[in-house]
């Protein structure tokens, strides 16, 4: 982290740049990831470290978007230069709020603990995570090396997610109607599925930074969504 | 929307760049004042208008981000001037997301219509949703004037609105527990609360960007947290 770069020339720094997204992206993903592994395993003290390593994303936010800054003023790049510095500037958010939903779902590990693990769900979410993780993990790689077709592909496969997410969703809350005594650990795993959910959003988002940079604009076709959650109506004795 | 800007300085241009982001924070804002509005009549139509007015919302971010590269590119633009055309790439990240928000809070109004109406639960989440359409109208305004002191106080003002989340998030599950008619509506309540406590974050971000235009860096202390529900567990019969 506090390494010291010797930059010397102006491709240079565009490289760094690209590094640092992808150092964050990856802190990032290793958030996600194991915030999902302190939930399947119960682990509190995993979860505290999460939160805590969530300031260093911060921190490498503010990191970019000064650096970011510093190349504009001192080097008033132009078209796909241009592009690639407000990609960063756009995807540093993103990748911001990768590791915020991270550290919401470890919060919850504390609470859960209480609780008898619901263990199909807490399969279902980790399936679901590890999804999320590849396309995080790919989109990374896409970005470095300006591949709008991977990028094109990662967004492609939200879709999945979000089919994911609105089957747990209805899985959840039968649990829920099962059992009173289920609907606050129900709760707690419903939110930590739309977390990954949003997560899987903001992925698309950086996705489509990749985009922009190969092609000079954003991809035309609006993105199907497979999330239906929001008009589910789950009945009393369904389950 | 479709007016044709005729530009004629780069003062002019960074004026317009402030309208275009109070603009569209004043459609972000309204929007989330419609969701919260259809949900508390039940009504239908209007929550439809309101997922199709979230289009307009992501051309305005298309359009920001649009305008900031070319004044990036023609303009080479120094100190507070290129700070406020950073902020403005930040900001409608920010004000897109609110728009997105306020749709799925606006999607869940069809579902919530298929059962009787939880007032108090509803007049909490009213509440809620005016002291944060109090903030992104205040943070706005902190906006356009280069005001940091009120942009400060929106930031300090988000706390309430995580404490009155987690009340609220008690109260949904307590009802939940009393009835199971009641889980999937307050589930949706839940995640509408939910929302509203995000589009507080949202505005704190752009709080913090006209802090960052200002004064050239963000703010230091780190803000205090009132949202305790990722924490809170709720027993079955303490209702």
């Amino acid at each position: 982290m506090e390494k010291t770069h010797i930059v010397k020339s102006y491709d240079e720094e565009l490289t760094h740049l690209d590094s640092l997204i992808a150092e964050m992206g990856g802190r990032a993903e290793t958030q996600l990831a194991d915030a999902i592994d302190a939930l399947m395993r119960s682990d509190i003290a995993a979860a505290e470290r999460i939160r805590e390593d969530d300031k260093r994303i911060d921190r490498m936010e503010e990191e970019i978007d000064a650096f970011t800054l510093r190349l504009l003023a001192l080097r008033q790049p132009m078209a796909a230069d241009l592009r690639a510095i407000v990609a960063a500037l756009k995807a540093s958010s993103d990748l911001e709020r990768i590791g915020d939903f991270s550290k919401n779902s470890a919060k919850r590990v504390e609470a859960l603990s209480k609780y008898p693990p619901l263990g199909g769900s807490l399969s279902s979410i980790a399936r679901m995570s590890a999804v999320v993780q590849e396309m995080i993990n790919n989109v990374l790689d896409a970005y470095v090396d300006r591949d709008a077709d991977k990028a094109d592909d990662v967004r492609a496969r939200d879709e999945d997610v979000d089919t994911m997410y609105t089957s747990l969703f209805r899985e959840l809350l039968t649990y829920m109607m099962e059992n009173p005594a289920n609907i606050t650990p129900c709760t707690h795993l419903l939110f930590i599925a739309k977390n990954i959910e949003r997560i899987g959003d903001h992925t698309t988002n950086v996705a489509e930074q990749v985009h922009f940079i190969v092609h000079g604009k954003r991809p035309a076709e609006k993105r199907a969504k497979g999330d239906r959650s929001a008009s589910t109506v789950v009945g009393v004795g369904e389950a």
